[in-house]
């Protein structure tokens, strides 16, 4: 399956894409609104593969582009491009494809990260309302630490929540997030309980921000 | 060091006064606004700890009573009566005790649970709040599944969140969790950051709900 990673020359964008491509078949499309940047990360990750001995090519393209043909579209972009994103790929995408949306609002005080709850209610809702008719949206990977995601070396052992209203979509980023290695999908039922969600990311930072032996941190529930 | 867990009738309270009794040498009062319901509970807790072979004696009296003696005073009650169980131990309480919140607000709907964000921004601030002057207050066993706590046939293995403005208040705190066998406990940074650990709560809901093979759960930081 194609899945493009639009914002996938950014952190989380790195990291989704690298280990899709180094523990999946998929064949991994990241967009950026400049097309050279996506073109140029593209092939510092398919060096960054082949180094390893994996011999799986990401493609870069300008969103539109990296979107068109794909079947899973992430929204790995910071929360206040997530709408014109969705804008700028709305044309070309079909019926029964799914947007997936990762992001999460979050301000910073003296005290550390907090979870900034958009009017729409969350970040995926936001996805949601401005996704075109028949397009599904689901939120995953929203708790996972950037650095460790894309650093291949790093075990991962942890768990994402998928959310969304569409049992179907949600099974296809479910399989998506499950050929990661050493990731596991829970199903955290639908858009609405997606504020939660968005705000463990926070969270995460705050407790690696205060424990001297922990960072990148991911969770785990048992 | 004496221990009372107000409210110590109620789910939350009967899984801490067990494990604390169980696993530490801190002695154990249970508190409940109706003294003799407080007795008969703190009975059946010591008749449940010697059938496993433990002498550990744990007491109940009126909240008040519970929390004269103690050090440590958690506030085992329903969000809506943080407040009023604050005001009913204010007088007992001295300086240098430290009372500790791990209540959360929730509501639910046909989605699932969420948190229900108090307007003084979380539980643990309304305590904060309502302490008297010189009582720090702590946030702690915010995201522990009652039953799972109560059952000491049950393995832990998860983490509790700690936060507090006041670090030897959160050294306290941190010292009794971590003598109950399996609890890991994390610092979380100060007050300000109790909205994402009180959401925490609602989301394990949410995860135990929508998938077959998962319940009572706790979370990992990993």
């Amino acid at each position: 399956m194609k899945i493009a990673i639009l914002g996938g020359t950014g952190d989380i964008g790195e990291g989704l894409a690298l280990r899709l491509a180094a523990d999946t078949r998929h064949r991994i499309r990241i967009g950026s609104r400049d097309a050279e940047k996506a073109e140029t990360k593209a092939e510092e990750y398919t060096t960054e593969l082949e180094s390893r001995g994996n011999d799986a090519v990401v493609e870069g393209f300008e969103n539109a582009t990296a979107a068109a043909e794909a079947k899973v579209v992430v929204l790995a972009v910071p929360p206040y491009h997530v709408g014109d994103t969705v804008e700028a790929v709305a044309d070309v995408l079909e019926a029964g494809d799914v947007l997936v949306s990762p992001a999460t609002g979050m301000k910073r005080d003296d005290d550390g990260f907090h979870y900034h709850k958009p009017g729409a209610g969350s970040v995926t809702r936001i996805v949601a309302d401005a996704a075109p008719e028949g397009v599904d949206v689901v939120g995953a990977f929203h708790n996972l630490a950037a650095a460790r995601l894309a650093n291949l070396d790093a075990d991962l052992g942890i768990d994402t929540l998928v959310i969304g209203d569409d049992e179907d979509a949600k099974r296809t980023v479910t399989d998506v997030a499950e050929g990661i290695e050493g990731l596991r999908a829970l199903d955290a039922g639908g858009i609405a309980n997606a504020p939660e969600i968005e705000a463990l990311t926070p969270l995460l930072i705050n407790v690696a921000n205060n424990n001297d032996r922990l960072h990148d941190l991911g969770v785990r529930f048992e």
